[in-house]
């Protein structure tokens, strides 16, 4: 039987792996410095928690679990040509994390305390067309604080960006925000307020499509030309952060709406400068993002050298509304792992050291002295050391390109001599040195050499 | 609509996130100091690759992906009284890590080095009617070796067991070792070599069920009483180690595979025993294991206040054999972290300050205060502490009460005498004293504290 994997997903693979858990890691320790716990909700959910979340495609593209045993047959029982998918299935993979998210937070409200901050580091599973850079599993990595309105949090979530994207040198990226309500403010101006969703749509895919196919698509959507014309020289407003906002604020003079979205984001863009944490920020009226559930401020974040977006999100206020707990007030943001991997690999930002390079590798000559080399081994273990032991006595071509493979530092080689002096004998393999030394001078050098 | 999760699966809040981060990091450590790397494979497999490998109980409790859109609807079509599960399906939620794992070194082979050492730390999904400790989504830990049938890699894994369980300080565990090769040499000594794997799957039951039952079972699978009566000395032989490896010794005679495993286990215990490391040791001979894969050295961990076992693992001649790679040799063991979770938590064995305390809260006394204060916290960021601004200006009780519920070892009161002095008021939560220091010397005192 030829192995295979489904279409769309992928194994990692050792380099991978430690690239993937560098960004993880990375992000992680910043999430906790800001004071961000860890939580996980389970790769299953039940469908009907998830249907009608994420729109039609979302359903389509939602992998459902098949009934089993007495259900299916039940299933198949009652089977007619009209059956749906969900006549056989009751449970979904997770789609995102955070609609599980906010089941979670209604869920046990009880047991956490509000405002609740949490960051989750999980994989999700969509039927998508699989594409260069677009897979069936990935990984999503969000941080959201629910339970509280204040500004502050959007700031922080800014502080988070720069410190996770600093610390894995992403090159000039920019942090795009925008503002639901001042969208919400451009459509009352445009006296075009019942199409605030199919706007905020179209205008979410300009950067895809251009100008002439989101008017074309207004137009469809039954936005008058008169509004299409007036809409055009709002969202190509120009000039620094503070500038377009004054400009805003002066279009929207009594569109009440409008304004409180202007002065959220004066207040947050006040607060980044005096942080000076506001040099990657950016103001794009043409920032939409699609999903429906944003209410405040959005954002989206993009690099040098890739194209979309490597980051995502903004403010909800009624996401747990959906479960039944209202007056909720949250906002989060989303790094998107598999992409920011890719940038890195792209770009050759990963360190040239990383986590698991084994520090010695003990070539095995015989059954004698492996053993000997074992107890060696064991001890360098015992210092914290990364070590291992050939396990077989193999030819010594085949353990050296074994060596090599797996980046050791040093190679021991053991025999008779060495068993009989105590003088271990050291293969450096970045230098190509050899020497003879003793095991507590052979701990020194391993502890003192920082490849 | 009421939030729910599917039957057998969990939320993880923090505090258990923390605890089975704990139990993670420590065995990753353990691993990669043994030289380790870890691997992932995606949570969904083709349907074919696991189907039959778990025998009929197995592909019964598989968690199958339902056909979508025009397969679903072909499907149905189709549909008839005497349709399978798998004429709705083609794909399947990982259902251990093992056999994934042997699907992984045969597609990648080219990829990477043998003798292959890896780690895996994911979930697997099984449809087990849930029970207490039982669940339907649940992490397995597994680090195996294959390409080499040396025996340094079980006395290396045994180690791992040591070192993973002394280092998270569970009690009193034993670490049971058998041999299939002793297995089927006392099927051959008792003149039942064709029964085998009913045999071995009998006696796996004996702390289950008891001897009487199993004797019915061996009966029942055509095992002869003549062989039954000649078997039950045997498992049941007294000593310690080394003793009982040479009664069977001399009882095999000319019985060579049955030699063989004493053979190996000599070996094994006497490298152990040089090691220091064959205390938690004890050969079981009623061990048996119950998948069939495995050929040679066979372990099972259990502890003080637990019953059934924490760990497990063996070594199998063949697995990848499974997906056309023949001849690859590979011994492994699996740590049970949901039931170490258990034990630990049960027992109280986590550590009291674990990774996620908050260090500092700032109370937010209002705008100026607060902004104020955000500048405090970044700067204690950036020196790597833990530490948290109360986003709006909430009645003190309330951020008091929020503080004690994220453990915060020190609150920050900043209001506008401390803005103007500079010297913010500092409560240290563990001794409820509080003190007026300045930044600095702030830094200094959470820095040096170590709770």
């Amino acid at each position: 039987m030829k192995p295979t994997i489904p279409k769309g997903t992928r194994d990692f693979l050792p380099a991978q792996m430690q690239g993937r858990k560098y960004i993880f890691n990375t992000a992680e320790k910043v999430f906790q410095k800001f004071g961000f716990l860890p939580i996980e909700t389970p790769a299953v959910e039940n469908l009907s928690m998830l249907t009608g979340k994420y729109g039609e495609e979302g359903d389509q593209l939602m992998f459902k679990i098949l009934h089993r045993a007495e259900k299916f047959k039940k299933a198949l029982r009652n089977r007619s040509e009209e059956a749906k998918e969900s006549d056989f299935a009751e449970l979904a993979l997770r789609y995102d994390l955070t609609v599980p998210f906010a089941r979670f937070v209604v869920q046990n409200q009880n047991e956490i305390t509000f405002p609740f901050r949490r960051y989750q580091i999980q994989p999700v599973w969509r039927a998508d067309r699989p594409q260069k850079g677009r897979y069936r599993e990935f990984y999503q990595c969000d941080v959201d604080v629910v339970g509280t309105d204040s500004l502050i949090c959007e700031v922080e979530l800014i502080q988070i960006f720069n410190e996770v994207l600093d610390a894995l040198r992403i090159p000039e990226y920019q942090i795009k925000i925008n503002n639901r309500k001042i969208l919400a403010g451009i459509a009352e101006l445009i006296g075009e307020e019942e199409h605030l969703v199919p706007i905020t749509v179209a205008i979410d895919k300009l950067d895809k499509i251009g100008k002439d196919q989101v008017n074309q698509e207004l137009l469809s959507a039954g936005v008058s030309e008169k509004a299409i014309t007036a809409l055009q020289p709002i969202i190509e407003l120009e000039g620094d952060f503070e500038e377009k906002l004054s400009q805003l604020a002066s279009l929207f003079q009594t569109v009440s709406i409008g304004l409180k979205g202007v002065e959220e984001l004066r207040s947050i863009y006040q607060m980044c400068s005096d942080l000076e944490t506001h040099k990657h920020l950016t103001l794009d009226l043409t920032l939409a993002r699609g999903l429906n559930y944003y209410t405040g401020a959005i954002f989206e974040v993009g690099c040098k050298g890739f194209k979309g977006s490597i980051c995502g999100g903004g403010r909800y206020d009624d996401l747990t509304g959906l479960f039944g707990l209202k007056g909720i007030s949250g906002v989060g943001i989303s790094f998107g792992a598999d992409r920011i991997y890719d940038v890195m690999l792209d770009q050759n930002l990963f360190p040239s050291h990383q986590l698991n390079n084994l520090k010695v590798l003990a070539v095995n000559f015989g059954e004698r002295e492996g053993r000997y080399a074992l107890e060696v081994i064991t001890v360098l273990r015992s210092k914290g050391l990364n070590a291992e032991l050939y396990p077989s006595p193999a030819k010594l071509k085949k353990q050296m390109s074994y060596a090599d493979s797996r980046k050791a530092e040093f190679v021991l080689l053991i025999g008779d001599q060495e068993m009989n002096s105590g003088e271990l004998t050291v293969k450096n393999m970045v230098t190509g040195t050899q020497e003879a030394m003793t095991l507590d001078r052979l701990i020194q050098v391993c502890l003192n050499s920082k490849a």
